[in-house]
């Protein structure tokens, strides 16, 4: 059977197709995701394997626009919140058949990968009670930490959504999981690979798998959530067809969600590559830490796009939106991890290429910034 | 100017072309990396960037054959090297033009991405001072890990092998960096894509740039040190020109290489993909680590590859050498990071793909272990 | 500016989805093609270059299905016609976002690439008289031909359709070239990777360049016209943008069009290749000839499916509408032209490779044909 | 079993490497092809299929250089001999690694698909009397054609080789059919996709299947004959291993041979295409032609290179020596065939996509020609 699921954007609608950041500062993180389901799915059961086929990821016809955002640090963040003091940014993307394209990030076109950000089964009662612990154990050890380093169960803004007895909808309030990260069920991977076109295959908790979805991205580079949010966001449809493999858990050792990626993602067969090692921009040294390595080879990228004329950012929204993939290189090689991240030359409308008479510099403006003009 | 270098493997031929791994057990690793260079390119200042095109990298003729070891705890380790209580074990490759394929891992054959693990410029002394004072930073940090976290610069097995002064060479192996990780020149940062086909822009930080090249891989995946000696090691020939960039370091914003990968590297297109998340085997929360979550990712593959009928040592040997890839997904959901795995399915010879009847275990017996049996 | 152009499909909607191809049999081809168009952009003039945007062809959201059909020989034809003594067949396909699969053909399933099978600039007067000259002039020397060698201009069925003063009309029904061959401006080229996300140049030859377009397809391999109606015909919506390159046609030599294909094709890396002579079916020997060439693979395909179990009617079919790649492969080898035909692996539900112990057949039904039964 | 093939070029080395084109002038092509075998391999029957792996093909490490030639009208010509008038001329190719440049057509690099032009089992007698029956009535059609249609077989110059008894190699002279054209066994394809990595499965037509293989090329356009001697033509060696599928004839239902192409083809995803009719330079209209419309293509193809400051001779050698590629798109839309023929654009060193501005022309100089100017 094939299901069509209309979806509204993570946020619920909270940033708007304009020119200022004032939204993205503001905006109130309790209130999401805003998903679509459960949809329970005939014959599911624990153990079993639910195939989901990603048909079609596309944006509202009458809303063919989507945004990248980087959130304040203290309001989210991004992974640079604390190195850039990042202040609220954005970019809205028109949305135009398979292409991208910016009034904020001028001489750029790209292809989609479109794809939802999040999608997953429901966790078992007990399942859900592990979840709950790890992270709350989590919490505790960093107890001040800005930003938290995880969030535990919050019945203020919690998106439940149907028509519940009171009690039941209290309990879910008060235990449910945010849905910030992803887990054994899938969930909030952020992985532009699962993009349309593509075969999931999810382990099942609960009788009927009870499958949600939402935070649907037109695009993403490998590492969505560089700039916390950091796809192009957007509003739309989502089409899939469901069928289960009986025991498809212990048939396939499924641990967590195993996928097929689509045939027809974006094809850029030439990239410039940027490596970056575990060693911080003060010098100090990581063991083996990939997190590190990949901002590095982040800020290499950015310093490249930024003689290009791009601004600081401009770059730090294209890498999280654009479709840039990002290989963990080494990770045995004592103390440093190395990350590579590769740019597609294809996505820009001029030669980026290194050149012996260096890199031409063009004045792209600006993206969206708060009217306060903060930076 | 096109330069052919011959090259030992990185471990100066200390492996067989056998059926046990007692050399791998009883390697010396003091005597790594071997080397070929420093090559002086005419015209290279300070500040330059030198362009290296790589157009080859093939075994001897007369040596069609390389190997991947999964190294001891106590010596080199490996990604798993406590969670696997690892003990040495290896693949011998035979290597048919394009091809790898292996007595020990039977039922694969795939196209290598043949690049150098190790290719870099040499540090002016400001930078090796650098390197050396981060590094030992750590290592005091750490003094009683197991295996260590870094390695300081050590005379004994120190591999310098010029006709050199005495006292040259003494303050060679006295102060410079070992050249296990990569660092900002470049060095062994295990990257399969820069293969036989790519360009690579070094930044030279001394006079003639000294470029240093070796560690030969015919093939390896993603995170080739997973097993420590995962890629395909080989000894042969790197063929390259040089040109040079004057200035080039500020025209491109270089701190460390970028490149252009190859065209020619094989084409894959169906994956079968895993995920794996910050937390591990235990159970245990981290905090948007990605070599964690790549782990985990890595764990998954190896349970799938057991339900076909490879041992736990086959399939990290596997992982290790063939062309898989990781990217990292989300790293800012927090406290999840989540790093995905693709495996090539056209690599095997029966289909691996996920079937409602299940998957059909073959024997493949195991690869090359100690002569005492254990594992 | 971007603009979204509805299409009826090529036969104005004579095909129906249902199980019998009786349509197929009684269509009328003097109605042929139904356009849209023609659309003038502001300021362009004889001699610029028309630059096109192929944003996206998409199905109508209410009609989610296309049709492939094979023609009666008396009407149409095919590139079998006369081999198979061609009875009318159809397969609808169900599309399903980027998915098409069909009841008719079952054990496949594929990504469209999908694209207008005509689009093109007006013709100048002149070069109109020259399209008529040189037609007129072939079907004068092959009078009797049947199906005929080319189509004159004709008053009956001619889609001319907007509200025109009598006499322009009639001139336009008598003079006007029929659409059914590709020529200098375009036209009904049916290639397929002029699909969404291309960028095409067209030479323009008169004010306002008058872009026409039509005869959407969902999918097509490389010779769609093999079964004459051969792509995944259906009707639907094409989005595009344009701009203008003056003087283009002198500054690219633009006889024809030229393009640069979409960056989000699918892609099947592994395919099974047949290959085709200028030796016809009875042994006979042509010189060079490449049509009879890619007749021959194509046979040798069709021979190769039916072993799988499609009857030769769905592989004619299959091959007509999936993204089989053709090449040209050699034409000077005296007195055999080579042309290859690639079907993609990664289409079929079961393992269509050469196996030591032969191939598995697989009973596929048959797909649609006349409700007399004949075929 | 893998066996290593040593090769001369397909011209029994005729062609030096200088500079001018004496040499191609001059040839005499009673001689050829220089092949190697035949190859029995052990237990293969008629009705067999032979399956044969491709490994590597790799010019000779003494001579790592190549030659594309244009041929003169009156001796082998080639695809354009009556239009260009064609005298002789060449381009010699360095061979570095995976990449080959010229000193003759600068401002190009490109990775090859490296393969065999000729490689193909032996003929039955009956078989062979087929091949001699038709080609032998194609001649007596045409006997006044300048060139000839075909070639019957011819004592002089005829390449056996082998220590054989006089009768029998007498026989063989008088009975073999010329290698020129690809026939049921293979043969002289020329097919580019038969590439070093590909999996090729040939009918057996002969105890032992005697396998011959020649004519090795670096790299080719998907019409390597365009010129004639398109492909970078060299001498080296051929490694590929052997295994038999009994009754694989009537298994697969092999007319001819099927293969799977290499993983390892260069990607160069950006191409600019170019397409043509069949209506001649002359505007004769041809009826479904795809030859004529190919070399329209190739004509528009050439008038663009020409814009950027190739000579129409470099421009011709190019197209047949670079991996161009050319698909048929239509052969029913009466009366035009429609074939493309596309450029990959990351072979060049300067951007040649089309601009607002027009295209950059560059004095690329002139390729090799007679030592008597004469073009």
């Amino acid at each position: 059977m094939i299901i069509d699921v209309d979806n509204q954007d993570w946020t619920g609608g909270q940033i708007g197709n304009n020119d200022n950041s004032d939204d993205v500062k503001n905006i109130d993180l309790t209130k999401v995701h805003n998903l679509s389901g459960p949809i329970a799915v005939e014959g599911a059961e624990p153990g079993d394997c639910l195939v989901v086929d990603i048909l079609d990821v596309t944006p509202f016809e009458k809303m063919p626009w989507g945004f990248t955002g980087i959130f304040e640090l203290e309001n989210g963040g991004g992974l640079f919140a604390r190195e850039f003091r990042s202040r609220a940014c954005k970019a809205i993307w028109d949305l135009n058949g398979v292409y991208a394209s910016s009034r904020h990030i001028p001489g750029v076109r790209f292809a989609g990968v479109s794809h939802p950000g999040l999608i997953g089964t429901a966790p078992s009662p007990e399942l859900l009670a592990t979840w709950n612990e790890r992270e709350c154990g989590l919490i505790a050890a960093h107890a001040t930490s800005v930003p938290p380093v995880a969030f535990p169960p919050e019945p203020i803004g919690a998106w439940v959504g149907q028509d519940l007895p009171n009690q039941t909808l209290e309990k879910i309030k008060k235990e449910g999981a945010r849905t910030i990260p992803g887990r054994e069920h899938g969930g909030n991977c952020d992985i532009k690979n699962l993009s349309k076109g593509s075969r999931c295959y999810f382990p099942v908790f609960v009788k009927g798998a009870n499958l949600s979805v939402g935070d649907l991205h037109f695009s993403q580079g490998d590492v969505r959530t560089m700039s916390f949010c950091g796809a192009i966001e957007m509003a739309g449809i989502i089409t899939f067809n469901t069928s289960i493999i009986k025991g498809g858990v212990e048939k396939f050792g499924l641990k967590q969600p195993i996928f097929l990626p689509s045939p027809v993602d974006p094809m850029y067969s030439q990239k410039l590559v940027f490596e970056g090692l575990s060693v911080d921009i003060n010098g100090k040294q990581y063991y083996m830490d990939a997190t590190v390595a990949y901002k590095q080879a982040a800020l290499n990228a950015i310093a490249y796009l930024q003689k290009l004329g791009y601004t600081r950012e401009q770059a730090y929204l294209l890498l999280s939106a654009a479709p840039i993939e990002s290989h963990v290189g080494a990770i045995v090689d004592s103390p440093n991890a190395c990350v590579t991240l590769a740019i597609p030359t294809g996505i820009f409308e001029h030669d980026i290429l290194p050149k012996p008479e260096g890199l031409t510099k063009v004045n792209y403006g600006q993206c969206a910034i708060r009217s306060d003009g903060l930076l």
